[in-house]
This record gives C-alpha cells, sequence and structure tokens, in this order.
C-alpha cells in the first residue's frame, strides 16, 4: 500500500488562530469586534453601540455591503407588520411559524424559527428605527423583487402547493421603499446609523486569523491593514459576520457537490468562507455544508409560469409556480439537473435568464422530436396537462389555477433551464454551528468563549435551498446578527 | 427578545476526553487500543499485531461483530480477482476505478478511490491471509446476496444506466464462501486469527471516553470493564472503529433528515456515534453526516425488476434495474418517498420485503383509481412502456433489456414501497474526517495525534447512498481500517 498520501487541498484548511502570547502590540482595544459589513454584521455593530459598548467593524472591502448590497434588499417579516395590515393581509405569529417551520427546512433549529417568528414585529421596529422605510403596498406580481419602490411580495412557496395547506398563504417578503434593488439602501442606514451612534468602521482591512488566549478563549483578531498585519483586541468577544463560502471553490466541491455544479455564484469577494474557516480554526463545528440555494431565474415574466418545466424524458416533476429556487432545486434533484421550460406562443415572453431558446416548433410532436426526447412523452404531457387546464386544474402537480390555462398557441418554444446551459445562481446554507445568542459552539459541543457568528458564516435561520424564500437570508442574518450583538455586548 | 434559548439536545453532543493528569493507575497498556471489533477493527488489530505490535481489542457486545457479522459479507473487489478470472470476467484496475470514482458518491476522496482500486488484488490476499474463503463461482441472478456459497455477484450499478457506459460492467461483490449470510463467518475468522497472533480481545468493554494529555495527543481511553471504568494506557495511538450513528436517533435527525424517514435502521446497537462523538469530543472533524444508504428491497424475485416503480402521479422516475438502494434514494429525492411498485401477473412473486399489496385490478385504468392516481398518467406510463418494450428498449429510463417486457397480463398488482409504508433500511455514511493513513483530521485542518479511524465512524471510501454498492462497506472499512493499523503500529 502506498505510504504517503498526496496532500489535502489547503484552500479548504481552516485558519490557525494566534496566540495571545505571540503579540507584542495592539493597534486597538475595543469591547467588541464585529469582522465583515454585510446585514448582519451592521445589525451585530448596531445593537452593541446601542448596548453602550464599544465596536470596531472591520471590512474588507472599501465599504461595508457585502451579499446584502448586491441583493434586492428583500426582508422576510410577519405576523401581522404595518405593510402587512396596510395591505390588507391578516398574519399572525401562529400562521407565520406554521409557515417558517416548514420554510426553514429539516435540519432547521427550531428554536431560531421560534425566535424569528416571535420577535418578527419588533424586528421590523428595528428596521425603522435604522432609517429603512417600507411603502405600505402590495406588489400583486409573481415576482423575483417588485421593480418599484412597492414594499410587500410573495417572496416564497406560500402560495404553492404544498405549502399552501400548511398555513394560510399570506406574503411576508418586505423590500424597503426604493426603486429596483434596495439592498445597499439598507446597508447605507446601517452605516449613518453607526457613524451617528459612535461605531467605528475601518474598511479595506481583512481581517487574517482569530486570537486566542491560553484557555481557548477568543481575544481578538489579526488584521491587514495599510498593508501590515496588526492585533486589535476585543474585551468581550469578536462576531464572524462574513458571509458564505460560494466564491472559495474548493470547499463548494469538498462540501455542497450540488451547488458545485452552478455556475452563477452570488455573494461578493468576501464570500469565500474566510470566518467559516476561521471558527474552524479555533475547534468551530460547521454544519449543513451541504445545503445552499440554487436557481435559475425562470420567471417573470408571469406567462413562463404558466408553461411547462419538464425532464428530459419529457416529464413535468414540480408545480412550476413554486419559489424559483424550489423549482430549480427539483431540476437538480429530480431532473438530474437537465430541464425545459415550454411555452407556448401565448405564455412566451423575454426573461432575465437569457435562455437559449433550443427548439421552436408548430406541434409538441415536432418539439419532442427536436429536443431528442423519448417518444411520445412530452406529448402525454402537453394532451394531459391541457386536458385538465381546460377546467383550470392541474390534478398532477397542483399548480395553483391562476397560473393554470391550456398551451395550445402554437409555435412552442423550449427554453433550456439545464444546469450546464443557463445561468444557475447559487449560494451556501452552511456555518457555524451557533446558539440562537450567536455563541459558537464547538465541535466539541462546548460554547467557545469570545467567539460569536451571524448571518451565513453561520448555519441560521433558513437551511434548505428547496424550501427557501427571498428575504429569509437578510432577516435571518440581521436577527441573529442582532442577537449575537446583544449577547456579546452583556458579555463579560 | 428571548435571552435564555432552551438547552440543546444532549444527545448528540461529543463526549468530553479525560485529561491524562487525571488518571491515577492504569488497568493496561498497550502499543494500539483499538475501539470496536467490526470488521474495521479486527482489520485494524491484525495489521497492528503482523507489524509486532501489541494491540487490545475493545469490543462492547458478548463478542466481535458489530454490523458486519448481520451483513451478507459481500466485499467488493476488482482488478482482475482470481473468482474473477475464473468466472470469465476480465477486469482492469484501470476499469475498476472508472466505476468505482463513480460509485464512491460525488463527495468521495479521490486519493482513498484510487488507493482502494490500485490495492484491491492485495486486499483479496489479506482476506484469504486470514482464512476466509470464496469459491471461484460466478452467481448469475439479481440478487441482494447469494443464498448459497457461490461467490462473485454484481452487487451494484455497475450494469445499470448510466453506469454500463462509463465503464465496462464486471461484477465485483465477493461472498465469501458460505451459505446464506457470511459476515459472522468474517468476523469469526477475524477473532481466530488475532488469537494465534497474540491480539489481546477485551469484549463486555465500553469505551467511555478518550484520554488526552496536556498537548492533546491522544494517549488511552477510559472503558467500563466488569463494571468499573478503567483507564487504559495507548502508547502509539488508539484506532476509533465504532460504526456509524444510524442507532443514535437525535444525531440522525440532526444530520441526516433523510434517513431519519426510514424506519429499519441497519447497525448492531454500537451503531450509536459513540465514536463519532468522541473523536468531536477531542475536536474531530465529522463530515458528509447527511448522506447515507436507504434501500427497500422489492427485489428478489427478479421478476419485480420487470415491473414499474412509479410515483404518486403514475410517472416513472429511474431505471428499476439499479442497485436497489439507488432506487430508493430516488423514490426519496424524486418521488418525495412515495412509490409503488407495478406487476403484472407474470412478473409479479413472493419478496422478502413483505411489500403490503395496495391495489389489484384487471385494468391499469382500474389500478390508477384505487391508488388515487390522477387520470390518465399511470395509463399513459403503461402504454408507453409497453409499446416499447415490445421491442425490448426503455427509452425513457433505459432499463437493461433483460428486464424489459410487456406488462400485459393481468391482474395488476401494486406493492406499496412508500418510506412510512414498507421497510426502508438505512445506515449512516459520515463520520470522521480522516487521511487515507486512517489519521483523525481536527476541524482545525491537523491531524489529532494519536488518534485514528476506520469503518462507518469515518467517512471513508463509500459516501453516496444512491452510487452505493454492496460490498463497498466492508471491503472499505477493512482496508481503511488495515491501513489504520499499519499507520498507528508505525507510529512513535
Amino acid at each position: 500500500m502506498a505510504e504517503n498520501p498526496a496532500p489535502r487541498d489547503h484552500n479548504v484548511l481552516p485558519s490557525e488562530p494566534r496566540a495571545l502570547a505571540s503579540i507584542d502590540s495592539w493597534w486597538g482595544e475595543f469591547d467588541v469586534i464585529v469582522v465583515g459589513f454585510g446585514v448582519a454584521g451592521g445589525a451585530a455593530a448596531i445593537e452593541v453601540v446601542r448596548a453602550g459598548a464599544s465596536t470596531l467593524i472591520l471590512e474588507r472591502a472599501t465599504r461595508g455591503g457585502g451579499a446584502t448590497a448586491l441583493s434586492e434588499g428583500t426582508i422576510y417579516f410577519g405576523g401581522g407588520t404595518r405593510v402587512q395590515k396596510a395591505a390588507g393581509f391578516e398574519d399572525s405569529i401562529e400562521n407565520m411559524h406554521a409557515h417558517v417551520k416548514g420554510a426553514a427546512g429539516p435540519t432547521a433549529d427550531p428554536e431560531k424559527v421560534r425566535l424569528y417568528c416571535e420577535n418578527s414585529l419588533e424586528h421590523f421596529a428595528f428596521f425603522e428605527s435604522i432609517g429603512v422605510e417600507f411603502k405600505d403596498t402590495y406588489y400583486d406580481e409573481k415576482v423575483i423583487f417588485p421593480p418599484t419602490d412597492d414594499c410587500l411580495i410573495y417572496s416564497g412557496n406560500e402560495q404553492a402547493y404544498p405549502f399552501s395547506e400548511e398555513a394560510v398563504p399570506v406574503p411576508r417578503g418586505h423590500k424597503p421603499k426604493k426603486e429596483g434593488s434596495a439592498g445597499g439602501y439598507i446597508i447605507e442606514q446601517m452605516i449613518e446609523t453607526l457613524g451617528a451612534l459612535g461605531g467605528t468602521i475601518q474598511n479595506e482591512s481583512r481581517v487574517q486569523t482569530l486570537i486566542e488566549d491560553e484557555t481557548g478563549r477568543v481575544v481578538g483578531v489579526v488584521a491587514q491593514i495599510e498593508g501590515n498585519d496588526v492585533a486589535i483586541r476585543a474585551r468581550r468577544g469578536v462576531v464572524l459576520t462574513t458571509g458564505g463560502f460560494i466564491m472559495n471553490r474548493a470547499m463548494v466541491e469538498q462540501f455542497a457537490p450540488d451547488l458545485a455544479r452552478c455556475n452563477y455564484p452570488i455573494g461578493s469577494d468576501g464570500c469565500d468562507g474566510s470566518g467559516i474557516r476561521m471558527g474552524m480554526g479555533v475547534g468551530g463545528a460547521a454544519i449543513n455544508m451541504n445545503e445552499g440555494l440554487m436557481t435559475t431565474p425562470f420567471f417573470p415574466p408571469v406567462g413562463h409560469i404558466k408553461g411547462l418545466v419538464v425532464s428530459q424524458q419529457g416529464q413535468r416533476f414540480i408545480n412550476e409556480d413554486c419559489y424559483h429556487g424550489r423549482v430549480t432545486d427539483a431540476i437538480q434533484k429530480k431532473a438530474d439537473g437537465t430541464a425545459f421550460l415550454i411555452v407556448d406562443d401565448e405564455t412566451y415572453g423575454q426573461s432575465l435568464g437569457g435562455y437559449q431558446m433550443v427548439a421552436v416548433e408548430e406541434t409538441i410532436e415536432e418539439l419532442e422530436r427536436s429536443l431528442g426526447m423519448p417518444q411520445g412523452q412530452l406529448v402525454h404531457t402537453f394532451a394531459s396537462y391541457n386536458h385538465f387546464a381546460a377546467a383550470g386544474v392541474d390534478p398532477v402537480f397542483h399548480k395553483a389555477e391562476k397560473y393554470v390555462t391550456p398551451l395550445d398557441h402554437p409555435p412552442y418554444a423550449a427554453l433550456d433551464l439545464s444546469v450546464d446551459k443557463s445561468i444557475w445562481a447559487t449560494f451556501t446554507l452552511g456555518g457555524l454551528n451557533t446558539q440562537p445568542t450567536g455563541e459558537v459552539l464547538g465541535v466539541d459541543g462546548q460554547i467557545i468563549r469570545g467567539l460569536y457568528a451571524a448571518g451565513r458564516a453561520s448555519a441560521g435561520l433558513t437551511r434548505s435551498g428547496s424550501h427557501y424564500a427571498s428575504g429569509m437570508s437578510i432577516g435571518g442574518s440581521s436577527f441573529f446578527g442582532r442577537m449575537a450583538g446583544k449577547s456579546v455586548a452583556a458579555a463579560d
């Protein structure tokens, strides 16, 4: 037998901490250091300064933002927000909980789910308190986010089978009052709030590793600032809010083979797993690492939801009116990554995805042949679908009535939604195992003193790509960022 | 916000190690301690004593065995074994590697796969050297294992699409020369070999935790022997071969939600994750924890492979001639856990699974109605299948020709294969992250000195239930058990 295995890939390795004893001088000293300024880091830092503790937030880019600033800025709130009420929707904590406990995924932490739902109105108020405005309007279309400054949308699977049977469907995606994407706006409000409160923001500061004292407690960080590695002391603790690891190809390949097939990682440069690796370097457990969101944005236009998503076998396998991520997850897991959206002349529209139209034919028989599908399968799928659609029903996959119409206006077109042929966006949903308080748990089951995490650097609220809703990342990351900020501010 | 989260479930927590300084006296001292006597532990211990080092193997049951002794005893060998040649099959290391690199799953360790294939003939010789006999015969039926003392079977997906296109299909499952199950026989040969070589086997000895010195090196174990907790010193190292965690319900629910749905855990009482938790207690990383084998044994009889496995929507979703675990994995992931095997009067036979026959009807139309399937779907599936089957082909899912015959002999019966209605056997495929040498890697990426693992306590050769073959567990566990034994015997 061979005795010397090849060296392992070092990109995935945890970052070794620095020993306190090796530190000669300190660049600065704060009660709390927050590593990474996305929505989790901003929320944590605001709670720290509001609690009267000093905070330094270190951001590797030229300005705070992270993956949040690249996003549309939808936040998942419920339980009867001002906007929900104004728009005429009745929600309750119980109803929100009935949905979110499924939407957070099968490996969700029930305690995090409960806390998130019970405190949703208070969390909405937090965003208002930092100047984020929400318009009291509902945007009544199936979109990824409102292009206008309207607020409320169905951002997940609430109306889609089987979720529609688990709770009364109500919209809970709240986009701030901003035309187009609002993620950057949320971060700007956080920057302004922190400035007003006296929090210190240090941009272009890349944290290299944690500093550990002789008892294993995390007491600071080593960061590269203006070209120098400097040590910064944290009296109460360090909060890792560095994002996920979708930009670290080696980590994705090792931990999340499904996501490794996707070609469009969603995140900032910082989503390279650095915080997860730092946490692992001091013994932190990384969990749920195989999970993530995968999505190909085949709608809008809404007409596409009326089309049929079919496998290479010509079969449907999911109700097309699910959240786009759930449909995409099904393409990967149920159709092995290969699927087509079939639309007719009435339902076709220009989509953001820029999908390749791989066939256009006057009949389904011809389309089936053009797509190299086994004879008779797509033909059956269409005949059966159209038969029931005439009565507005989809007894096979339970697409909601409003999206069910016969597809009988030739020509018929096939857009290629396959993982290797179209845009598949992805981000990770695994990270450090934390208590709801943000305290990081070691692989030995003990709390790692002085270390907290939130946002995608942790395994947070939402843990499953097939159950996900827009707004659960910013919602969960900010909520548990705040929890971490409150905890660390109150720590000894 | 709530400040005090509920306490976490303690059953899943890692086991805290004992400090060397706290040990007053030693029950004994050996070069190597092996924890758990299944095939991995036996293989490790044999290599240790063959290398001239003293070994103690601690087994919690009254006799060695573990999950291996409960199994049929198939071992996955290839590359041209004596049996393969005698039975007229040509295999090569390259051809074996071409199959196993896929069969080990997408998160496999390429180095472990390579070593396993390159050393397969030597590993076959190892089993012969401990007195395990293999008959030079091929058992030419699609079975889970030969009921006779015949040896060679197709034990995986070699002949099934798409694997059949990745490598030249040859059988590699080798069952020892023993009628019925042979797992116990393998262990008995190991017990005899160890007795002859002077290895010490201590049964009814439950290891409680590891002992760590002040530098973090593992230097022994605390075990319960005759009612007392005793400390036992390991000069060179401890090898954890304690099995997986399928008997630990809390761990399965936390880490592997798919497996948590299955009702028939495969393993011995010892497969409760104790070794994984001990390893985590000293900082070991547990990886691939979401994966495992799920299987419902719908064949034999071979006629059932000629039947159709369909979803509640009346659709097929996998070629029925795959390894039973792959079909079952597809039922879970592609059909959400609900599926029926439809057979006609010619293909039906009594099966081991004892499936509930939920409907018997003279026509497919009636069967479809009885099963509550949406109208016309099962009817189409049958009509299309039979149309092509008349020519011996399955262009939709590529079942091999020998299993494709028209199903047109009424009555038709539906056997319920659903996860909540039939036997679904399962075991875990996640565990401690090890080097091919068996050295356990900490979550910090460093080798944990003095600690080794193999078998299901580690993330070994085979890491995916949808790709698995019978024989890869015993094969991989024994091979990497041996690697660990050689490494630890040579350690300082």
